[in-house]
């Protein structure tokens, strides 16, 4: 099996016999049956498929038969599927036995009680702790950045802003200069005018940028190799019933905080929001481990990872509601109501944790929070659909570049230097970065000053105007001020830092450090919509006669407001490489004041996602699910071809018949010989070979470790035993060794479908149920299988794709 | 069957042989083949099953065998659940040939761009027409409300608060008073003051009360049973697959829109939100009948219903991102994400409908919007919770007695005086309230004067602080200002008004006009909120110098505001009627300003909805729906018992065994024969008697309906003619009459499990799949089936109640 995963690809090679290996486990596939005790060994990652040995409690039903319950039967491997039905199944079972005891003593009701309110209590500390690391985050990151810039005297531990905040000498109109805070220049050569400071300035920046990003890239690739990227996409693959080891443990959660402040520090074109996706996620499957329900149950513990993520998306944009609807919508798979409630509340601690640490000083959640306060016109509709277009555009166009990049990266010698790229691009990244200063500074404050709408008292660039509008009569007052020199200056550089932006987001997305893609998204958009918008409020001022500004631009008021342009842009482009909708307009809602301005959001995601839709039907993270192969099966697009189970079972019609165990009718050494020649990862039982008539299905794993477990346990099971499935074992003749029972480790009721079910059914029940496989019979005769891989295959080869690029069951 | 549902039993009996039957059909459960087209006769309601008839498009995949379609095959009766899977499946085949043809002309492609807008026009349609419905609903109803009060003399159809805006004598102070609105008894008797004008404006007040409800009674009693009641039960059950016919349909429209109106204007204890929900569904079921992609699927339709339930809740509420999480919640049962986005611009459109038609004049969409200005301390959150537990208890509390009220109602003779039932409430209502101002005023307008914080200038009796801290100087300021002599009289009129509300509800809610429970419950809640909120107010003004009152009131500030505890309360107590959560919080965040006060609403809405499930388990809905045995499966509550679906079956062990058909050896007399005996809704189909193996499945209906149009159409075909079920007809003895081949109308992939899948197991598929029916087999042999029916009977049975309850399949 292969299992290189979008991240990992390039360090395996790199890895391959270091020491590494013993402290991050990667592959990991060993079956370790061994390991009974609930803590993993601390070189041992918590992780996601950590506890893969099921407890006393963990598969009663099915032991009924075996003196005692194997060690490992009910678990998964690793890269593998989880069974949803049989890890719900198991929950409830566990459930039922709580509540049947609760009623004996008052030990077990007070137990039951704990149990019921232990999920409530998880979400509390999931809040919490994503909320005090988003904030750690947020002030380390700023501290960072200010750090390639220059120091405060004051202490090396104040940012810019906190450093003349606590300084007495700092006017409110110049409040970013204070003689605590030296630039690097101020502090080498004494001055910070001439060119020669300007150089210093720029080689330090350059320096500190290179430094961080060399930090962080050998930090991912020594110790947790999936830290690196977003996150998202596997935490959607995990989310839906994938098992990754080590994806969302300690140790991962640990170098991604750290290399997360690093990367977005070292000025690279990436953002945290993404990655404080995977953070959230981490703590929720770390803290998981305190609850036993939830340590040993998949499905229990996806419930608490999709209530994760809407926790980081409520600490990296501020909106609990947004994050909420974002797992929903983007990344869960199953997403009960229940877990809908309780992400709710995760979200909201998170949120508040956030706040009470503050870390912009403002009291708001983001950098970027804003309010508008003039209306919006009708007319002003169709600007807003130009950036609509233009964000599906630039969002398919991205998507493309992107996955291009990746796939080169891939397959060429290219990935096999990522420190080498990353510090390339971070190179390149700073050297043109520092001349502009839109691309200089960070860019959630580029966010920041693009949305905000010009005061009075603001001493931006941007906000620049000439004063005339205020020097006439009012009567013949203009609706608009001119732009001012600075104003076209800003267009210009904005012009520039688009195009930037644009290209070195392509490269930077993918690789080895931590990196969102929200932000850059955001800041393209933003910087786009600005320029509109300058550019309309310039025309409504100049043509203020011509009819349609009339009756809109009423004399003396302020008519456009570009920093919604900025807002809508930011929303269109974002739409367009995520194709988020409901939660994306939610999340917008949430960063601007009031209802007022959702029409506007609205128009802006629907035609980006339309146009982005009609040139590319997937969004940027089911385009890395795919280019990694992951077994992700898409719930929101329809399967939408005619195909009969019977085309998509296995055997095809050329191949050799289903390989079958019969319930009473095979000895150990013929069982074992079948699983040597085979790789499939179970056997349907039936009645007898001529008959076909199904009994039930036994997992490979499963079916592995009974064997062994009874030939190292069980006196006289030896290769000529028999093993029954029955119910009752028949008498043996005499002198034949004992049977060996393995009804317990069968599943009695496999799914099933006849070989006439439509395809798209067959994929609703899949998606709908979380089914790893599911038999297919004719006429009640077992005809064949189809696995999830299967599927996925047949989706693949249906879309004229490589099935083989799906590489994992 | 028997077919009378929540509202129209009584109607049944007192309509039975009137001609109100040909006008409205309640039944109407017969097989009416003929009717082949696409438009309703206009006596006919347009409903959610009202074009049971397939057209050519219908159902092309189970038509291949036969020389035409037959009308009518894969349609459902009345009072039956649909499939959805088959649903489903047609929608995908439809889908197909569209995508399919679309290749071939411009024409074609025109067409298929044409469908995949329809869904977004269809959208926009419902918007706009339930916003505008939902804004004259508002202002008739405002208007009529203060018609019981008086009339004004500019023209009748002014309101008061509008004849008096026109005025120009009118003062600020003095607001509500202008010589234009004359009140009934100024107007007969010539003064407003003294005794006999009291009785003459109390004994105008009672008489319009009487008139607008028995208008309403009498409206629906003739013309549309089903308009009575909220419809949230109904719209549920229909939503999950049920079919109730003319539940959604234009006669239920208009009258609910006319006797909604009237009943509110009535002063009834009863509000519109609950009914908007169901006008809002009518009008999307209508506009279905535009599109055939939505008229002829019964899954496609519910999308719009789905939606359509979120365009209700935010017009009712002003919250389009809260309606959507209701209709989420609370009301939808299949809900995919394409749905999510379109609910969510449908519910805008609406919203920005209604706002444009700006029904209370400040460019709200609701009454009782609030700002809320000052924060809230971490140590109220205790009282927060007590509101909580209250409004938990009051909502277990209702739910019990307006069931038992509804079920002596449906079980007494009190049920056949539906019209004198309302009178009597209505003149009890409206004597009661009369004298208490509180109660006099409509529910709304109290709820938005109990939000209200107490500004400066506002005059009304609950903001009669006694000015003292103004006078003082302002270090030694207090905290809050204590209360006047006004604040505690309303102290004592509110204190009345809520025991006379929690009562009176409990009678209104079920009586035959339409009585939305949202407004009730939340006045309950305000008014306890409010007492509470002053009571800790003044606690706060006497006791400043305790210690938990210290650093909490900073001096001159108001530190508590008792609006808010009038909010919070009102949410828990909806949430302790309704147990919504997510939903009910975010309606309330977006009725106030900002995320500041979600802590205190979710702290009440958790606490709440703890209470009331500690103390019974089903909301008000569920409780109805249970009532009214419909065949709705709860899909939040976890089926918890350990059963095996070998329990749940029929055949059970002592019964005769299962009815089937056998693929080649049955006559048409003995299909006949068989189907006349049994009443099951469908038969398996298998290869012999002998071998049990299952083929597919059957409906009975697409069955009668076949060989009815085979005896009809199809020459030769007798009482002996063979009917074969196989793919091809084996040559039959000459001279034996010609057989009928039936496959076309036979279910090929008929769902199975095993008789050992727990019921757990079973209880998800149904849930998630959507399903009818499932047959159980046992080793490849067919043993038995389960309905969604046998699922509820059984689940009705271990919970210890009647599973006779269940009156529908």
């Amino acid at each position: 099996m292969d299992n290189t995963g979008y991240c990992s690809e390039s360090f395996n090679s790199l890895q391959s016999g270091t020491s590494d290996e013993d402290m991050v486990e990667i592959a990991g596939a060993t079956l370790d049956f061994s390991s009974t005790d609930d803590v993993p060994p601390l070189d041992r990652d918590y992780s996601s498929g950590g506890s893969y040995v099921a407890g006393p409690n963990g598969v009663p039903k099915l032991m009924d038969l075996l003196d005692e319950p194997v060690p490992g039967v009910g678990t998964y491997e690793d890269f593998n599927t989880i069974d949803w039905v049989r890890e719900k199944s198991k929950d409830r079972d566990r459930h039922r036995e709580i509540a049947s005891k609760s009623k004996e003593s008052t030990w077990a009701l007070l137990k039951s009680i704990s149990d019921a309110f232990s999920g409530w209590l998880l979400m509390l500390l999931v809040g919490l702790m994503s909320g005090a690391l988003a904030g750690g985050i947020d002030i380390s990151a700023h501290w960072m950045t200010d750090l390639k810039e220059g120091v405060c005297l004051n202490g090396f531990w104040f940012n810019h802003e906190h450093c003349c905040w606590n300084s007495n000498e700092t006017t409110f109109q110049e409040r970013d200069n204070c003689p605590q805070w030296k630039s690097w220049a101020e502090l080498i050569v004494g001055s910070n005018d001439g060119p020669f400071a300007y150089i210093m300035n720029y080689l330090m920046y350059v320096c500190w940028a290179l430094l961080f990003s060399f930090l962080a890239v050998s930090l991912v690739r020594a110790f947790a190799p999936y830290a690196c990227g977003s996150g998202i996409p596997e935490i959607k693959t995990i989310l839906s019933g994938f098992i990754i080891r080590g994806y969302l443990g300690k140790w991962t959660l640990m170098i991604k905080t750290i290399t997360l402040v690093l990367a977005v520090s070292s000025g690279l074109s990436l953002g945290k929001e993404g990655p404080l996706v995977h953070v959230a996620c981490c703590c929720g499957n770390i803290l998981c481990h305190l609850f036993t329900k939830y340590r040993k149950n998949e499905a229990k513990r996806r419930e608490v990872l999709s209530a994760a993520a809407a926790v980081g998306v409520s600490v990296a944009f501020g909106a609990p509601i947004g994050g909420v609807l974002f797992s929903l919508e983007e990344v869960s798979y199953y997403f009960p109501l229940k877990t809908l409630w309780r992400s709710f509340f995760a979200a909201l601690v998170a949120a508040f944790t956030l706040r009470s640490i503050n870390p912009f000083g403002n009291s708001r959640l983001v950098l970027f929070y804003v309010e508008f306060h003039s209306p919006w016109h009708l007319l002003e509709l169709i600007p807003f659909i130009l950036l609509g277009i233009f964000g599906g555009i630039w969002g398919a166009f991205f998507i493309r570049a992107n996955i291009a990049w990746c796939r080169r990266r891939k397959t060429t010698r290219l990935g096999h230097y990522p420190v080498l790229e990353v510090l390339v691009v971070t190179a390149v990244t700073a050297l043109l970065a520092f001349p502009n200063s839109y691309t200089r500074m960070s860019t959630s404050e580029l966010i920041s000053e693009l949305f905000n709408d010009c005061g009075l008292l603001d001493s931006s660039q941007l906000c620049n105007y000439a004063n005339v509008s205020v020097t006439k009569s009012s009567s013949d007052a203009l609706p608009d001020r001119p732009a001012g020199h600075d104003v076209y200056t800003a267009m210009w550089q904005l012009s520039l830092a688009l195009i930037f932006k644009m290209l070195i987001t392509v490269v930077t997305f993918g690789m080895k450090v931590p990196s969102g893609l929200f932000i850059p998204s955001m800041a393209v958009g933003a910087i786009a919509g600005r320029l509109l918008g300058v550019g309309m409020e310039q025309l409504a001022y100049y043509h203020h006669d011509w009819v349609i500004f009339k009756g809109w631009c009423s004399p003396g008021a302020d008519c456009i407001t570009p920093g919604l342009y900025a807002m809508v842009g930011a929303t269109a482009c974002l739409g367009g490489v995520t194709r988020m909708t409901v939660s994306l307009v939610v999340i917008m809602f949430e960063l601007t004041g009031g209802l007022e301005y959702i029409v506007p959001l609205m128009a802006a995601t629907m035609t980006s996602k339309w146009v982005a839709d009609a040139l590319g039907r997937e969004g940027i993270y089911e385009a890395h699910i795919r280019l990694n192969g992951y077994p992700f099966l898409e719930s929101k697009e329809e399967f939408s071809h005619k195909t009969l189970a019977m085309d998509v079972m296995r055997p095809r019609r050329s191949d050799p018949p289903l390989s079958v165990i019969t319930q009473d009718g095979m000895s150990v050494e013929e069982v074992e010989s079948l699983i040597a020649e085979t790789s499939y990862s179970g056997f349907p039982v039936v009645v007898s070979h001529e008959s076909q008539r199904l009994v039930g299905f036994v997992q490979r794993r499963d079916l592995v470790i009974s064997i062994e477990n009874a030939r190292q346990r069980q006196e006289g099971v030896v290769s000529a035993s028999r093993i029954f499935f029955t119910e009752y074992t028949p008498p043996q003749p005499p002198n034949s060794p004992p049977p060996l029972k393995l009804r317990g480790i069968m599943d009695l009721s496999p799914f099933t479908v006849t070989d006439h079910t439509a395809m798209d059914i067959v994929v609703d029940i899949f998606r709908k149920l979380g089914l790893r496989q599911c038999l297919v019979t004719h006429n009640g005769r077992l005809l064949g299988i189809i696995t999830k891989k299967d599927i996925l295959k047949h989706m693949a080869q249906m879309a004229n794709r490589d099935p083989d690029s799906i590489l994992f069951n």
